[in-house]
C-alpha cells in the first residue's frame, strides 16, 4: 500500500476493531441455496448482515468508532448526517455505550426511520432536504455539541469495522474464489479489500452497482473519482459517491465493478425473498443481479455474497403496484 | 400411551425417521431476537422451518414416508391430495427417490403452487374445488396408479417425521420450559407431543390457532373432535381439522390451545418480517400473536417457537391494500 497521505486503516486496526465490537454485534450466519447454485452455476455463500444488530453491516463500523473513543471524547457524544442505516447504527452503538448521538436528517425522511433512530436513543436535528442545508445544520450541531463526527464510510475507524464482516466470512467458508458486495460510498467494499489483500490476496473482489447510480463503475474505468449529484435508484443505500479513502481501496484492489438495471435488481430481490426466505434491502440484490447477468465471470467458482442489510419498508416493496 | 387400536408412531419410529431423512433435509437454524424477548418478557427460540427444503416442515414427514417404502411399493409411487406445502414436500421427496408423485389439486389452486409441484417432478390431476370431487378424483388416481397414499398429517410415518423437528430443537436449545406451534390438522403439534412426552415430559406444549379456524381449540375444550367445513382465515395452512391420530396426541399431551384474531396474526407476521428479517407464512405468526396476547402464560420462560414454513405469495401480502 503506497503512502498517499491519508490515514488509512491497517490489518491490525481490523483485528483491534473485531475484538472491540464483538460484544455488541452478531457473528452473522452464512446461508446457501441449492436453487441459487443451480441457477448461477456457481457455489454462492450469502453472508447475512440483514440479521445484524440494527439490521445492517453499518453497525460494525459505527460500533468501532464509538467504542474506540477515549472517555473524555465519548462524553461529548458522536454525530453524523444520514437518513439511512448509518444513522440507526451509530444511534445503536452510542446507546450501548451510554453516550449522546446527534443525527442530522432531512425533514422529509420517513417517520419510521426517525422513530427507529429515536428508539435507539439518538437525537435528531432536522434540516431541509438539500446538501447546503444539511452541511449548515450539521456544522451548527457539531460546533454546539463538540461531538465526534463519524462519517458513514470515509473514516478509517468505519472501514476497519466493516472489514470484520469479510474476515468472518473467510473464517466461515473455506476456499472462496471471489467475494462480491454492493457499492455505494464504498465502505463495505473497502473493508473487503482491506481484509482480503491482507489474508487472502488471491481472492477476487467484485463490486456491484445499479446502472442508474453507476458513479463507482465510471470512476473505476476512468481512474479517478466521479461523483453524481442525485442518482435515482431503488437501491437507496447506493446513491452516495466514493470518497478519497474508499477510492484508495477500490482503485487498488477491486477486480471489477459490474452493474445491473432496476428491473434486474427487483427481480433478483424478489427471487431471493421467495427462495431463501430472507427479508433484505434492494441494495443487497445488486450482487445477485450482476451474477445472473454475467454468469461466465462466476461459473464454477465459490463466491461469497454480502447481504448488506434488511431495513426495508414492507409497505412499499418494489414489486407492489 | 394407552392402546386405542390406532397404529401410532413410537419414539423408535422418530429415531429411525431422523436417520432416514437426514440426507434430504436441512437441520434448520434457531434464531433469537432481543427485541422479541423484551417485547414478550420471555426468551424465545425460533426454529426456522421456513428455511427447510421445499420451504416447510412438511418435507420431514413426506420424506420419511417416501424413503420408508420398500422398492416394490416405491415403484408405484406416492399420491396425495393437497394444494399446499404437503403437495410440494411429497413431490420433492419423491423426486429425490426418483419415483412418481401424484397430486390431486383443485383447478382453482394458484398457478404458482402448481408450477412448484411440477418443478419438483410431481404430476397433477385437477379436481373441482369441492370435497366430493376431490375424493372421487383421488380414488380414481389411487386405483389407477396403485400409488401409496401419504396423508398430510393423519399418518404415523408423517407424524414421526414431523417429530424430528422438535427433537432437533431440544438438541439446539437447553432448558426449554415450553414449545409452541401452530395447529391445523395437528401433524406438527403431534410430532412435538411425541418427542417431548418421550424425552422431556416436563416441557409444556402449546398449540396456537386462528380464532376464525378454532376447531382444534373447541375440540380440546369439548373433549372430542369438532371439524369445521370451510373456515376462512389468512393462515391458510391451518384450515384443516384434526383426525384420530393427531387428536390422540393433542388430547393427551397438549397443555393448552390459544387463539388469535386475524388482525393480531397479521400484526405479528409483519413484526417478525420487520425485526427478524425472515419471510414466513401467516400460519407461522399465530404462535407469536398468542404469546403477545397471553404474556402471563410465557413471561420468564424459555419458549421454543416453531416457524413452520415460508411459502408465501409475495404479490398478495396480507398488509397490502
Amino acid at each position: 500500500m503506497k503512502d498517499i497521505g491519508l490515514d488509512l486503516p491497517s490489518w491490525d486496526d481490523v483485528l483491534t476493531a473485531h475484538e472491540r465490537i464483538a460484544p455488541y454485534i452478531h457473528r452473522t450466519p452464512v446461508l446457501t441455496s441449492r436453487f441459487m447454485n443451480e441457477l448461477t452455476g456457481a457455489d454462492l455463500f450469502f453472508k447475512c448482515e440483514n440479521f445484524q444488530k440494527a439490521g445492517a453491516f453499518k453497525v460494525r463500523g459505527a460500533t468501532n468508532a464509538v467504542f474506540g473513543l477515549s472517555d473524555e471524547m465519548a462524553a461529548k457524544g458522536v454525530a453524523t448526517h444520514s437518513s439511512g442505516n448509518h444513522a440507526l447504527s451509530l444511534s445503536y452503538a452510542a446507546g450501548r455505550r451510554g453516550i449522546p448521538c446527534h443525527v442530522v436528517m432531512p425533514k422529509t425522511a420517513p417517520e419510521a426511520k426517525k422513530a427507529a433512530v429515536r428508539g435507539y436513543g439518538g437525537t435528531i436535528t432536522e434540516c431541509e432536504p438539500s446538501t447546503s442545508s444539511r452541511e449548515a445544520v450539521f456544522a451548527e450541531v457539531h460546533e454546539r455539541t463538540g461531538a465526534d463526527f463519524v462519517h458513514p464510510y470515509n473514516d478509517p475507524r468505519v472501514i476497519a469495522g466493516q472489514a470484520t464482516c469479510s474476515r468472518e466470512l473467510m473464517e466461515q467458508v473455506e476456499g472462496l474464489d471471489a467475494v462480491i458486495a454492493p457499492i455505494g460510498g464504498g465502505g463495505m467494499v473497502s473493508g473487503c479489500c482491506l481484509t482480503l489483500s491482507n489474508i487472502a490476496p488471491n481472492v477476487e473482489i467484485y463490486a456491484a452497482e445499479p446502472e442508474q447510480a453507476d458513479d463507482a463503475y465510471r470512476s473505476f474505468k476512468a481512474g479517478h473519482i466521479i461523483a453524481d449529484d442525485a442518482p435515482v435508484t431503488i437501491a437507496d443505500g447506493l446513491k452516495v459517491p466514493l470518497k478519497e479513502r474508499t477510492w484508495h481501496f477500490v482503485s487498488n484492489y477491486v477486480t471489477d465493478i459490474l452493474t445491473a438495471s432496476e428491473e434486474e435488481i427487483v427481480d433478483a430481490m424478489k427471487l431471493t425473498w421467495q427462495r431463501m426466505k430472507i427479508v433484505m434491502e434492494p441494495s443487497c440484490a445488486v450482487p445477485l443481479a450482476t451474477i445472473l447477468k454475467n454468469p461466465e465471470v462466476f461459473r464454477g467458482k465459490r463466491v461469497g455474497v454480502i447481504i448488506t442489510g434488511g431495513n426495508v419498508d414492507l409497505d412499499k416493496l418494489p414489486w407492489m403496484a
